[in-house]
Formats: structure tokens, sequence, C-alpha cells
């Protein structure tokens, strides 16, 4: 067994409680995903929940979806509690790219919690690294003109700055943890063509960061699953079938999908720094 | 390629980002039809994101299901930078006949809102017209009694108070703008057996908006649109299929469906009140 | 026809209009499965909703998912007036295991209004009767130590002291007034892998009682519909299907199914406290 089916052997037989502060859109995709894959997700947004519900959990799940500032108030405590208690957290800047609120509300998050990790689009990314970009929608598109090597630069500083391990996910996925880093390619591009792709992504991230240390690892895990998952369930669409079925494949899939077959589907590139950017 | 056609291609083609300020309980499936026909859903209710996420956006839609005073102000904030940008608003009063609160605040909003479109059930929209009824739930049956000439003279009126394109859902769909108007039949009975068929449609109405200048026909593509895919979702279900697998069709359908196939099924009539009343 | 069948067929009959002040998370699937059982939910959580929806309708389900302290004052004055009217209310305490918040706040409801039925896990049901334990998530495993002999009498003590039903949903699930109860058996362990399983029967068993005055027998009604729909959904799901499909094939089911079905597929005991402790 490789590295990855061993960190989703582990969260099938830890079946870790996911703390998530999310949206209201997706949360009902992001906890059935975090069933799904074999974890126990605890949506709870209210302050006087936050102090029962944190401690009890192996991780915290961040979500700037709807964002209000009451949920923010509760993402503060709750990341706080996290980080006394040396558990995972992991940040959605959801929106940061297209609202200054979400951004401001992000860079407190920033400033206030450690984050294990953080995913988010292209833009989203930008954002919280003080790059303007022309973003309009929660589910950017691609932006040209970006190469995967910028995007690994752009995901190598952040990571730097907030010692997080960072997700940029779009047509290649980057996930930078400092030094090293994975490109993931494979998916599905009508993970776009749906609501709440990023979301559920960032929530199994969470829930592999809940059963397993190895925090890099770990996120590379979530999106090869969410990867190897969406390119499985595009390819057994019929013809009449759309972007609700895909939904529904997608979830089907990260429930049966064997460690095995996660392994055998992974696409990707393992690399570090020093061989990208010193030659 | 007829008028639906072209609609529909431009909605495809421009990908309008479409803000929606909705409720809790039909928002995946609002944000998941409008990402299924081509557009862009933006969910964000909360007035520190309106200032951001209006300005960015091809349209507004306003659904008062689960309405709380936040997001009513949210609302009239939205409206009124949609209204100073020229962008097209679009409301559902889900539950108008059911909740003075809602009947209350659908009338403030349109009081300080120009809005390109209202789309409601007949309880809804006699509601806004101050004519009393015995709507129960938010998805209320047709009320027997109404002739469609019933029905036209009722959206006639609001439409000429109000300068919007008044839509009414039943199982014959009104849609008027002043003197012109469609009739539109087809559809499926199940559109009453699963929540959200008509915050959907009202989500689909902002999409086509954001589209196509033309009112009238951008609010007829659209419960065309949701008519069309209704029956051909309805007529695919096996016997052991139900409704959620007919919501997953009709999603589905939204995304795979062809201009021409549209342009098929549409079933109407066009008229305008000379012709029908003033004989 | 005999007593489950019956209680469906005056469901599908009344259409009773069920007033739901529920969570963001399974708000959705609880309205869809309502809709599908034949009644027709009135989702709305502001509290300047209530006077004008709870009155209205045939039933109250109050479920504590996501509670906030405004929605919890809305579930208040909502209870009251249907306690005033008559109405049956009927609450689910999700969460009440996991938070102290939520728990107190489910004393308070318990306090102030008077509950036709209360549908829980285990881990919550012990919680409202001041007996700790160490649950985490909302979707609580079964906890093993407890036999049905003890759950029974557990129910058996709040139901005497609330003078509600009391229902606690496992692998067997116990429906117990006073000295009367069913055991209902068959089910799918795949509804504790996906979200909102409980919630949506909490909704069935307002709906249920919404159309039906025998009490417990509506609540029985309630648990085997969900039940047999869920056998029925799992012996359906082909290799590749899961949790989604698994979700949509039980609302489908609940749609579907007939009253004679229904009746065959129930697997339970009856019985009362005389039998069972007084020997």
């Amino acid at each position: 067994m490789k590295m990855i089916g061993k960190q989703l052997n582990n969260v099938r037989e830890k079946k870790p409680a996911v703390h998530c502060i999310t949206n209201y859109v997706t949360a009902n995709d992001c906890a059935n995903a975090v069933l799904a894959l074999g974890g126990s997700p605890v949506m709870a947004d209210s302050i006087e929940d936050v102090e029962f519900i944190t401690p009890k959990c192996a991780a915290l799940c961040i979500n700037l979806g709807t964002l209000k500032n009451a949920s923010l108030t509760a993402m503060l405590k709750a990341g706080k509690i996290a980080n006394t208690l040396g558990k995972p957290v992991v940040l959605d800047p959801t929106g940061a790219g297209a609202s200054l609120f979400r951004l401001e509300s992000a860079r407190l998050l920033l400033k206030e919690i450690e984050f294990a990790a953080i995913r988010g689009n292209v833009s989203e990314i930008k954002a919280l690294c003080g790059i303007g970009c022309e973003a309009t929608g929660v589910d950017a598109e691609k932006e040209r003109g970006d190469s995967i090597n910028d995007l690994l630069m752009l995901a190598k500083g952040l990571s730097e700055k907030t010692n997080a391990v960072v997700i940029i996910t779009g047509e290649v996925d980057i996930i930078v943890e400092k030094n090293r880093f994975y490109t993931a390619f494979g998916g599905s591009s009508l993970m776009s063509r749906i609501t709440g792709a990023g979301c559920m992504l960032t929530s199994l991230v969470a829930t592999f960061m809940g059963a397993n240390a190895e925090r890099l690892d770990a996120c590379f895990a979530a999106v090869s699953m969410m990867s190897v998952c969406g390119k499985c369930a595009e390819e057994s669409l019929s013809e009449q079938e759309g972007t609700m079925t895909f939904k529904n494949k997608l979830i089907d899939k990260i429930f049966r999908i064997s460690s095995d077959e996660l392994e055998r589907g992974a696409e990707y590139e393992a690399g570090n720094f020093e061989l990208v950017c010193g030659n």
C-alpha cells in the first residue's frame, strides 16, 4: 500500500469528526462528501456551539461562502480553540477574489489563526496574496496567462508566509508546502459546472488531515480523491446525463473507491523547488 | 435560429454572473440550475458583500424564501445598486401569499426597486396585487376558479403598475409585459412535488436576462426551458424513479438541451391584449 | 387496509402543511421528503413569519441543527402558537448530545412547549434525560452496551416526563408512548452514511401527525416509511452506486410506495410495558 491509499485507509478506520463552519449553499454536499469519505461532519456555525464542538472534533474546516459577521466570530473562536488543542484548521476563502468583505475576513482569519491548509482557486489565492485580479464569480474560470510555474511560485509564497499547505485548484491542481509540491492532473471539466466542487474538496482536505499527521500528503490525497472520482464520474455519464448526475456519481465514487483504485488513478508529479527553480 | 434558441445561445456565450440573494432551502438547486444553463451564480446575502458583488454581476435575483430582516436590507441595497447600474433585477416573492412579513417585505422591495421581472405562483401574485387568498404552503396548488384570462389580467395589472414582466406559474404559465403576453404549456405535474421548482425558474429568468436585452422574450425563454426540461425529465422516469430523480434529470436536461431542442419543445401561444380583451 | 397504510392514505388525501424550523444543512432534503410523502412543507424560521405560518399549518417540526438564538426564539413562539391551537409539535434535538448550547435549548423548548413527539439518536435522547455520553458527531453511531430493553426504558422515562411519543433511532428503532411501544427493524446501514436521515424522519413524523390523530401510530408509520424505503433503496443500488444515489432512491421510494407495500414491508414488534417489564 502506497501513501495515498494509506491516508484513505486511515480516514476509514479513524472516522474523524470534522467541525465545519461553512455556507448554506453547499453544506449538504460537503457533509455528504465527508460522510462518503468515511469522516463524521459536524455542521455548527453558532458561536454558542463552538466551545463544545471544536474540542471534540479531529479537524476544523472554515469556508467563507455566504459569510456573515456572526459566523466570522464563530470561526475566529473555533480556530483559536483548534490551534490551542493542536487540531488542523483548513481555510476555504470562497469569494475572496470577488468581495473585499470576504477578503478582509480571510486576512483577519489568517492573522489570528494558524492554518494547516488553505484551498482556493487562483483568483482567491491571488487575492490573499494581495494580487488583484478580475474575478467575478465564486467559481472562477482558469485565469489564462498563469503558467504552472507561476502558480507554484504563488502557492509557495503563501505557504511560506502562513506555514500552511496551499492548494490552488484549476485545470491543474497545485499543492505546495514550502519547498515541496505536487501537481495533480486528471479531474473533470464538469467540476466547474456544479456548485460546491471546491467546498467539497476543502472538506475532504480537513477530513484527511483529521486522520493523518503528514500534512502535505493529506492534502494531496484529498486532491487526488476529487480528481480520480471526478474523472470516473464524468466517464460514466451517459449522453442524457448532466451535471446533477455528475455530482451524485462523484460522491458515490468517493464512497465506493478502494485504496488501490485511488492509488492507481492518481495522476501527478511530485517535486521540490530546488529542482524547479534553483537550476 | 429562432428567438428562444438565440436567447439560450447568448447565455452560453456570455456566461452571465448572477447575484442571488435567496433562501437556504433551495440555494444549492438554484446555483446548480444557473450553472447548468451556462451562467455563473454568485450566492451572497450579506450586506457587506453587496457593494462588491452586485456591480460585478449581470443580473440580480432576489428570493424571499426563509427571509430575514438582515437579508432584506441586503436585498434593498443590492437592488438599488443594480438599478443605478442598469442591471436587471428579478423578484421571487416566495410565500408572500402565506405570511404578511413576506408580503410587506415584497411591497417594500417593489416600492424601492425597479424590477425587470417578477415570478410567483397565483397566490403570491394575488397577494402582491392586494387580493387575499387562502394559500397555506409556499408551493401553492393551482387555485381553481381562475381562468387563463383572469390570470392574464392579473399579470397585466401588476406589470403596468411595476413596469416589470410578470410571470405567473401554474398548470399554464403566464408571461406578461404590459400589452404583450405568452401563455406556455407543457411542463410536468411533478414540478409541484419538489421544492424549489419556482426558485430555480426565477434564477433562470435572471440568468436569461443577464445575457439578453429583450425582457419579455428572456422571461419566456426561461419559462420554456423549465417546461421543456421538466416534461422531458418526467417522460424519462422509470416506474421506480420518483421526485429526486426527476429533479436531477431536470437540471441534467437544462445542461444538455440544445437550442434546437428547446425551440422545438416549447409549447405556447403569443398574443397581445388588444386581440384578447379589446374585441 | 391496516393501520400504517391508512395513515399513509390520510397524508396523501389531506396533504398536511408542515411548518419546519430547521437547519440549513438538510432543509432541502427534509422539504423534498415531506413533499414525496404527500405533505406540503413550509420552511420558515424567522420570528416575523411565525404568527402567519404556524396557524395555517397542520403540524410544526422543530430541528436544532445549526441552531441560532434567533431561530430558537422563533421556535418558542411557533411552539406556543401550535400548542394553543392544538397542533402537534415535533422535536428533533440534533446535536443535543454534542453541544451544551443545543442541550440547554432543547431543555428550554421542552419546558415551554408540549411536544407530541421527540425523535433523536440514543446520544441525543440520553442527553435530554440528563445521562452523559461520549457522542461527538451529530450522526452518532450506535452506542454499544445498550440493550433494546435499556432503550425502551430510556424512551419510556422521557415519554412519561414529557407526554410525548419518544422515538430513538438506531440499528433498531424504538417508538414509545408511555406504556405502549413498537420496536422497528429493517432499514439500511447506509442511513448513517448520509446527512439528514434523522432530520428527514422527524419531518415525516410531523407530516404523519399533521394528518392523523393517533400519535403513537403516526410515529410508527413514519419510522416504518423510512425503514422500508431505506431498505428498498439499498437493495436496488448497483455496485457502482453509493450514498447520494441511496438518498435519491430513498426519497423516490417515499414518493412511489403504495400503502400495501408499506404495510407488507414493515418489520416490527408491538408491545406494552406490563408485558415486558412487569413479569
